[in-house]
């Protein structure tokens, strides 16, 4: 079974293998054959993944076959065995066909034959939290990622076994799996929702393996097989046509992986049926999608996302090395050099061998708008970037319009709220989640109490707050049926442009945000203008935060400190949880506020149209078991009648190098921020300390033909389309 | 004049020219010599190093010639200009003396002559602070670099002038620059400070250029010519025999570059004098012992240290070139590898030659002592390292117990004092100073108040702190009169320890502290145990801080949070500035907290010799100006009549990978911590949960083969020597 080859003949196998070998879940019938056994054969990348499946599964094999009757719940031990069990049958299963040591096969069968025995004998989980009972795991989530996992390495012995072996396998495992997940789990398998999706892959998988065609029908059209439900229907409606997953980035990379391992699947063993190019390509733009909501590798961390995922995550290196194999793009190869790991499948092996051979390029980042929602009509997430790209390809600075509907129960209420990353960091903040995930100190891993006290409430976000309260009073179910309008986007260079509007967050509250990256001579880029209107026939309070991230330098209003007791902002809707530093009533609305991050200076600059008190404060308060990060804010708060609006600028400028002793321009370059209406339109004057004036002016008309113009201060000014940069006469 | 060279033979004449042109402030009669014009024909960190010097140079030049009247303080445009115009001076020699190019000449000696007109005129600064006023500049250090540099550049070109040009810069600059600093300051001339090392380098290499034995005697031996001043009593006196100084790892890297640089000039003016041999070798002791002074590059920030300075800084440049082509030690050279940067002299391109060339090796960090004071006998720093090598060759983890003297007035009110690096990070920390350097907006840049009441008070270091006040009383010239004593010191492998002690800190009060680095079975290193005794006749309360960095993740005592409102812990000596978060009444003195930084938990668990009450704080009450960062601590509260006993253990344990979703050990693996004393002797016993019990028993005898004992528990326990780890009856 095992063939010995030589370096280089080796080499050229594993890409002639790739064929054959591609679908994990039909194993030809030869094994060994993707190299010989020395994994020195392999191009670096896969030699390393070699190696740590080794040691992983040898010492699995090493504390012999333990197959406990289920009993915990998450993270408690027998979760734990049987996931290093799937874990051990998948990599087995591939180190058999890599290497043909037939110890790895022996081990995978006899797992599976300890599994044979127990899994008939199972009924509801003993720690099962809700009716979604898994069999081997408390929930059937779990139960579909042990199938699909373990239904790729047993493709890859299972011409191997016995005919006694297999049948015993075969109608003691996966039959009665894909059984409880497409017959008594048909709640779950008929959903549209990526839980679902890791069942009908885990099924499909199965069938396509046992030659099971109503499994495979059941997998792809739903349990009826009607096209309403399964597999196929989910890539129409979980991905919008951009390719963005309604839950955000972190729960995308989760959901992309039974996406593509089943679309791999399907497409090895039913290439009629042109999955990948199913729906103008879904699956692949969604791995895309995924990669460029992403900075310096760290996904954005909007909704319930755990900050510290990023690019280098079990489910992308799968993704990549399909969509590599699919696509030979050499961008996605730069991917797998900052990921540094592949999969350990013959996609894996190309992946690496076209890695070592120096095709990758970078990736291309750039400035784009996703749409949200299965036809592309519930808002949108607009990224905008721009800056001198790195060795990756990515431009240093994006700053994120989130116009996105809800996302379901992982939701934030932030409408039209923003962040930004710049200079390798993130500079206007979202908490993400209240969770450490994992942690057993910390309510054994799971959502916080403050993940919903504070990390979902509006007031934790960029988002403008009225009364105290977060959008849709924090209620999800009704926020779900509402999303902002995304009202224009453009990502032309020196004045990229996102606008988005919403009237259903607050009652009677109608809500607009233009968020604005131009170029202006004498600032660095770069630079942000942030211009916010809300408007009803109610008077209200309109409570602005910036989140930042920083030390401050100074700000140039006069404010109250409290230095020897820092009262609490508020008593609900996040408000419970800030601390006030510092706190003053600004007459003419307008300030600024300066901080350092790792060596760069940033401004915030503000100008309302009509007193604002600022509020300096940080999160915390309220927080008995220390959940919380302690971060800064600046919230902006206004009462009005009928309109209000903030105009606002985040400047980068100058630098800080401890090494050189050497600062520049710590202090702010711009003078002073005006803003003024003139009928619809918005125009913001910057006066720089040079004394060069701009106007950045908004005329809210998208058709780039027409010509706007506006009389400010007795200068007439005028320019083209949306939007328009214009120098105005400088001061003496 | 200028050469043009083939690639090979200008590397070669780089080398030989070395001994001819080693000395900057003795040009050779040939210029262009170190290669040809082109900077390709050097190896690649020095043709870096002349493309940095070219385009600041070339700005300069085309800038023209600006030599204004003195008139504006540090950070003022008069200042920045004499500033920029010396390091143009400087290197604008090394471009003409490297490419032969006779613009550089040109123009330095241009900038001289305009130098030559303005010198003579200059009487007292106009911006002078106290009598210390210097010509150029407000004050007398700055004028003292100022020759320091300009002395090397004018070195390059003087043999290259007509004889009235080198006439009016010799008589107009050079010989009043050395004649104020070294006869009209003669105070600070004759100083033992690193303010006098700048002057006698400036004089001394001006006395060697203009061929001035007078000159150069007075630089030696002090004005005097006596030997009890000058600059070699200064290498007598600033360093301890360990080539440790006083003010710690900050000022020491920037008393290194005149002590290295002149002793250069020493060197290859007057061999027979044997400078880099004298007192042992102690200016390249010196500069070994910088080195070791930091972690990951960054210098270990005690006393008024900017954390933000490492070895990447312009002293340590110079520092490395001349040491390496002293020694030819491989090992700097991985140290000029990690900065990145070299300098344009025949010893920068000899470093950057045998760089390029992989000649490098890693540098050997370790464990070692070094005793503080010019006999070695005011107290010192150890320095504790273990665990894995990276590629620089430095281990992961290092332990600094501080039991050096005040180090005149940038040191800080903390004996006895330690501080832990980890994983990359920082663990147990050191505050710092308090002081945004060059940052105008904070206070210009100086000193900030709350560097005299928050970082140089002992509250804010890892210190004993009696009745709440400072060391000393937090005054700095007492101080300087006392220092602890080094008791013991060992770097035996899996044994480490430092033990201090100090009885001059508070009247009436005997401190003692011991430091182990000890290796368990069953426990992952880093562990550290920390045992403090104090003893008075006195009542006293006893204040214990743990200054960490991370997330508390749980602790195990009951604790009251201030979760609404928090109190200010005191009113003075730095509790001013402490914010309670927690407070509990710890009966039996014992309590755990665990934190989580960067993947890595550690737990600090401590038992006391009775009640204590275990604060929870952190950082930034009273601080009206934003001045101070906000950081956790634990402080463990004790009132005692006679003797207080604090027994503790930083343990790191487990981990938490974001991407693989991994959690390992989150929770501490030690069960209970005692601590017994049994006659002199302390005796500390870990019970893990694995059931293993260990006893670390420390006899205080330094005699390796004195056997001790003792009975604890009704087991009886020996060892040899001054420390031992016992393994104990397992527990059931």
């Amino acid at each position: 079974m095992m063939r010995c080859l030589s370096l280089a003949s080796a080499l050229t196998l594993a890409v002639t293998a790739s064929a054959g070998l591609a679908s994990p879940a039909l194993a030809a019938d030869g094994h060994g054959g993707m190299a010989s056994k020395a994994s020195d054969a392999h191009a670096p990348l896969f030699a390393s993944e070699m190696e740590r499946a080794r040691e992983f599964v040898d010492g699995m094999m090493a504390g012999g076959v333990v197959v406990p009757q289920p009993k915990d719940p998450g993270g408690g031990y027998t979760h734990e065995q049987h996931k290093r069990n799937f874990r051990a049958i998948y990599q087995g299963g591939q180190l058999f066909e890599i290497t043909g040591d037939e110890r790895y096969r022996d081990y995978v069968r006899d797992v599976l034959l300890e599994y044979a025995d127990l899994y008939p004998t199972l009924g509801e989980h003993p720690a099962k939290a809700n009716q979604y009972s898994g069999r081997i795991f408390w929930q059937v989530l779990n139960d579909a990622m042990w199938l699909v996992h373990a239904v790729q390495g047993y493709g890859n012995i299972r011409d191997t076994l016995s005919d006694a072996e297999r049948q015993k396998i075969d109608d003691q495992v996966f039959r009665p799996a894909a059984h409880f997940l497409s017959v008594e789990s048909v709640e779950t398998f008929d959903r549209i929702h990526n839980h679902a999706t890791w069942a009908t892959a885990g099924v499909g998988m199965t069938g396509y393996l046992l030659g099971d065609e109503d499994m495979v029908e059941r997998a792809l059209f739903g349990s009826d097989k009607s096209g309403e439900a399964g597999f196929i229907r989910q890539t129409e409606q979980l991905f919008s046509p951009d390719g963005y997953y309604t839950e955000g980035p972190y729960y995308q990379r989760f959901a992309l992986l039974p996406f593509l391992v089943f679309g791999n699947a399907i497409e090895k063993n039913d290439p009629g049926r042109a999955i990948f190019e199913h729906r103008d390509g879904i699956l692949l733009k969604a791995l895309r999608t995924t990669i460029q909501l992403s900075y310096r590798g760290y996904f954005f961390p909007f909704n319930d996302a755990i900050r510290d995922k990023s690019l280098r995550t079990v489910e992308l290196y799968e993704g990549i090395a399909i969509a590599y194999a699919q696509t030979r793009d050499p961008a996605l190869l730069s991917v797998a050099d900052f990921q540094g790991r592949t999969v350990l499948t013959p996609d894996g092996a190309l992946v690496a061998r076209d890695l070592a051979a120096g095709k990758a390029e970078p990736f291309p980042f750039r400035s784009l708008l996703l749409t949200d929602g299965p036809e592309g009509d519930q808002g949108a997430v607009a990224v905008l970037r721009q800056g001198e790209a790195n060795a990756e390809g990515e431009p240093a600075t994006v700053l994120i319009a989130k116009n996105s509907s809800q996302g379901m129960g992982h939701g934030h209420f932030d409408k039209l709220a923003w962040q930004m990353y710049d200079n390798g960091n993130e500079i206007v903040r979202d908490y993400g989640a209240a969770r450490f995930l994992n942690i057993e100190a910390k309510r054994g891993g799971r959502y916080l109490p403050e993940n919903t006290s504070w990390a979902k409430s509006s007031v934790a976000h960029n988002a403008l707050v009225v009364d105290e309260t977060s959008h849709f009073d924090g209620n999800g179910k009704y926020a779900d049926k509402y999303w902002p309008t995304q009202t224009y986007f453009s990502d032309a260079e020196g004045l990229q442009v996102s606008s988005g509007m919403i009237d259903s967050a607050y009652p009677g509250v109608s809500m607009k945000r233009t968020l604005v990256m131009p170029s202006i001579p004498g600032l660095e880029e770069p630079l942000v203008i942030d211009l916010v209107h809300a408007s009803s026939d109610a008077s209200h309070q309109y409570d602005l935060p910036l989140h930042y991230s920083g030390h401050i330098m100074e700000y140039d209003f006069e404010a109250e400190r409290f230095v020897e007791g820092r009262p609490v902002l508020g008593s609900d809707n996040g408000y419970q949880h800030i601390w006030v530093d510092a706190q003053g009533a600004l007459d003419d609305g307008k300030g600024a506020l300066t901080w350092i991050l790792d060596g760069q200076f940033y401004t915030y600059r503000f100008a309302a149209n009509g007193p604002v008190t600022a509020i300096l404060g940080e999160s915390g308060a309220n927080d008995p078991e220390f959940n919380l990060r302690r971060e800064p804010m600046i919230i902006l708060r206004a009462r009005r009648d009928g309109e209000v609006a903030f105009a606002s600028l985040v400047e980068t400028h100058g630098s800080y190098d401890g090494a050189a002793e050497q600062t520049l321009d710590s202090r702010s370059l711009v003078a002073d921020l005006t803003h003024k209406r003139v009928g619809q339109m918005d125009i913001v004057q910057l006066t720089l300390k040079s004394g060069q004036r701009y106007a950045v002016a908004i005329s809210y008309n998208p058709d780039p033909d027409a010509t706007h113009s506006a009389q400010i201060d007795g200068e007439t000014i005028s320019w083209d389309g949306y939007a328009g940069v214009i120098a105005l006469a400088t001061e003496e």
